[in-house]
């Protein structure tokens, strides 16, 4: 019985969706074993359990898998919904909440990795359109402590990883998000007095230096 | 009190994303006014109600926007639970049916979309990817008669639309589903013998005239 309980996560170096997942288990006060995946050579498990994308995280509990980051949250949320509810329970803000992830995913997410990879021209739309998806969050938090009200939940959960991402960001794009969005950036300190927040994000030097061996590694640069 | 609970949908053409959202209402035996947007000239009512994607669907309730057709789906189960259900309330079984529709719209839709759109070497692979991704589906789908168990759910929402496209597919792209996916075709028909589907998806032959009027109107072919 005890075993079956196990909860187990598989998540990867810095990335965020691992970490949205290990933030939304640290909220609800939850004990996993957690796996660290080489990506470049997955594990039998990760490629059993998560069969049909491949990816990282995924969270193994009862011995079945859930899969994608947002989809993993909302679990999380469901199974043990007293501590920390993350999703508002109102129809109309949850879809918003969903909303508002999911453009995390679409716009913030590959305009992000686009300002690290590319250069010149390809760069500056890249950047341009990553500080537009992130004004555009931070006209929806507007003077809220967090995206959904008062309490932290699940736009946080989605946006807060990127967090430690930024100087990277910056520093490859030469830009401060502050100078853009200081709205934005008071929310993230705010995110990260929380302890599920601080102790899961990764520290923003190493998280620079990590992308700077990927591209030695397989980026001709 | 009446009219603010107003139900209205701003959909377009052929959009199975429309269809979604619609085919869920008539699950829902809900009453509502359909407005036609015009994609190529969008109604300042569609780009009031969803500001940040300009898409359609966009389901208006109680006077406020739901955006994106999954979450509109979801957003209708909640407020409607009653009739057909279409999301299991097991989280793990919520949790699968996510993971599905949403590889609907990561893979399904995209390899679609290229088998019209491409032609040569490229259209094969999304021929190849396209077929792939039906047969992920379709194992998914084994010997049950929906994709969630014995009734209707929100996998089958999410993907039934597609097959009033099927007939463009095919003959863009010369090949059948139904010698690749032949459960899934049964599976289709099924669906089909259901009055909220078989309203709500379009004629195939007028979808493929629909598309070379497309192809006619923004490419060069």
């Amino acid at each position: 019985m005890v075993e079956e309980a196990k909860v187990v996560l598989l998540g990867s170096g810095f990335s965020m969706f691992g970490m949205r997942a290990k933030i939304a288990l640290a909220e609800k006060g939850i004990k996993y074993e957690y796996m660290e995946e080489d990506l470049a050579n997955k594990s039998p498990l990760l490629q059993e359990m998560n069969p049909i994308h491949k990816k990282i995280p995924v969270l193994i509990h009862h011995g079945r898998p859930i899969c994608e980051s947002l989809i993993i949250v909302e679990y999380i949320d469901m199974v043990w919904p007293n501590n920390s509810p993350l999703l508002p329970s109102d129809p109309y803000h949850k879809a918003q909440a969903r909303f508002w992830a999911d453009f995390v995913d679409l716009k913030v997410y590959h305009a992000s990795r686009r300002v690290w990879i590319s250069k010149g021209d390809e760069q500056e739309v890249a950047k341009k359109d990553f500080l537009e998806s992130l004004k555009q969050l931070e006209e929806f938090l507007g003077d809220k402590p967090y995206f959904g009200g008062d309490t932290f939940g699940f736009v946080d959960v989605a946006l807060i990883p990127f967090y430690c991402w930024f100087y990277s960001y910056e520093t490859f794009g030469n830009f401060k998000v502050e100078a853009e969005c200081p709205k934005l950036i008071s929310w993230a300190k705010r995110c990260m007095q929380r302890e599920s927040v601080s102790e899961t994000l990764a520290d923003e030097k190493e998280v620079y230096e990590g992308i700077l061996d990927y591209k030695d590694k397989f980026m001709l640069n």
